[in-house]
């Protein structure tokens, strides 16, 4: 059996969702690598934006990460950008997560690495966001997008928006990009036996760490007219430290104020496998239980 | 990253637990070699008896399963062999396990081939028990093996105990060997909040299937007096029909009756990742997902 020591994700969000050939030329460097596996890559034509999903081993991921960026450069041209969804650049934003042997601080070392070859490589500025930022006031991606490529010319020139690696003026035609490290996201959902949104809203509101709930949970209250009922639809930013089976169990007291049940759950697109383990672990209370036990972790270890 | 696409396990019980360069002889072929990675052997003097854990795609797992038998044949000589465990051979069984990519059908193919191929070239009479079993009455493995080596010679030549394969004698010094396929075992434990053994075997006997419990379920009531509390210790014969879960629950409705709380519960040893995503499935009350949603599972597909 190969073994695979190192294993980081990342999912770089690209400022191209029409054109079909360019994204090819975006996608091919993540293709066929040794090391190096395309998971997903889903464009949309509002957003007008390509979000790639790829894994692989330190070394040959930042490679075809860096090869990518560079044809992403070639390929979009800023000015004549036009989508739905928030942007500053045609790499608009490079997240890199620690999947397996890999702690954050290897994590974010690796998003340096990425972003001072690229800045040097593509003539591009760089911001190091969430865990590799270097103040606090850049750590949330929407606070480095704000004022969007339109507006970045003007912005990098700021108090506390220089940017960390690359030359101190947006890339005329590439803008800037954000890239750092992460934990993974976990889009987690919980129906309600109810009709009524107005209940999803408000456990919502009690569970997110915005009002005063989980630290990291953002939630918010959904109706699903199709099935008649409705859903608090949460993201969870860090489920080693706020752990999905409380998140539930949460929601499942906060119903019972209203008298509606819980009729089930989702999980939207991946999880870790930690996750699940963690919530098996939970409900069978079970002791001294380790991830090497999963038969497949023991295999691909 | 390495596509793997079959994977199945391998669990050999050989008949020597005591001298260490006979069993380093009988593992050395399943070490360095492509396609096949062993996970761990264990050794008890007492029983006299080594139990190896290997897993491996098919076509190397064969090859490598079949040297070992050779070198254990020619290292055992059961004619002096003693042991508390019970015993019918030099290679005294070999399950087959299906763990990824691989039907149950397919696992029973494998030990076929296996088999045919062994009792060829060792002169070894085979019985397939279990899945492979080609009697009802040579299903179970303690059937098989009853009467054990010394019986054996006298044992294969009632009627309804001829060997699937090899000749209908025992091999003078290798004895006779039962192979086969079957789900993997989950060893799960459940610990009670009491010292009163008697309420663990009461439990224990409700919840297995021998006396009218659930059908994939065996259990026994332990004392564990260094903790001052009491166990009921579970083999899952086949987790994806009898559900951890449901075990689980099952004893915590049946410690109920004597006012007993549930203490905690234990995996011994390896549990397939299905067993715990099943299990995460029920408690979240999850609607629709699959095991390819486990972020670890798509990176290995």
């Amino acid at each position: 059996m190969p073994r695979i020591a190192k294993i980081i994700e990342c999912v770089p969000n690209f400022s191209e969702g029409r054109n079909l050939e360019k994204i090819e030329k975006i996608v091919q460097p993540f293709r066929g690598r040794e090391g190096v596996k395309l998971l997903d890559y889903q464009r949309d034509e509002d957003h007008n934006r390509c979000v790639v999903t790829v894994v692989g081993e330190p070394e040959p991921l930042k490679t075809a990460v860096l090869e990518a960026m560079e044809a992403a450069i070639a390929a979009i041209d800023m000015r004549t950008h036009e989508g739905q969804h928030p942007r500053m650049g045609a790499v608009d934003v490079v997240p890199f997560i620690p999947v397996k042997g890999v702690a954050m601080p290897e994590a974010v070392e690796l998003s340096r690495q990425v972003a001072q070859a690229a800045a040097q490589r593509l003539k591009l500025p760089i911001f190091l966001y969430e865990e590799s930022a270097t103040a606090e006031h850049r750590r949330n991606l929407a606070d480095v997008r704000k004022g969007q490529f339109e507006g970045m010319a003007e912005k990098i020139r700021q108090p506390g928006w220089k940017p960390d690696f690359g030359p101190d003026e947006i890339h005329p035609s590439a803008g800037v990009t954000a890239m750092g490290a992460r934990m993974p996201l976990v889009a987690y959902n919980v129906n309600l036996g109810t009709a009524n949104l107005e209940i999803a809203s408000d456990i919502a509101r009690k569970i997110r760490h915005l009002s005063g709930g989980l630290r990291y949970c953002k939630a918010i209250g959904i109706d699903l007219k199709d099935r008649g009922i409705v859903q608090v639809s949460i993201n969870m930013t860090d489920y080693t430290r706020t752990a999905l089976y409380r998140v539930f169990e949460l929601i499942r007291i906060e119903a019972r104020r209203w008298g509606v049940p819980v009729v089930g759950s989702e999980i939207v697109g991946l999880v870790p496998m930690g996750a699940l383990i963690d919530t098996a672990a939970y409900y069978l209370q079970l002791e001294n239980f380790k991830a090497e036990q999963v038969l497949e972790s023991r295999i691909y270890e």
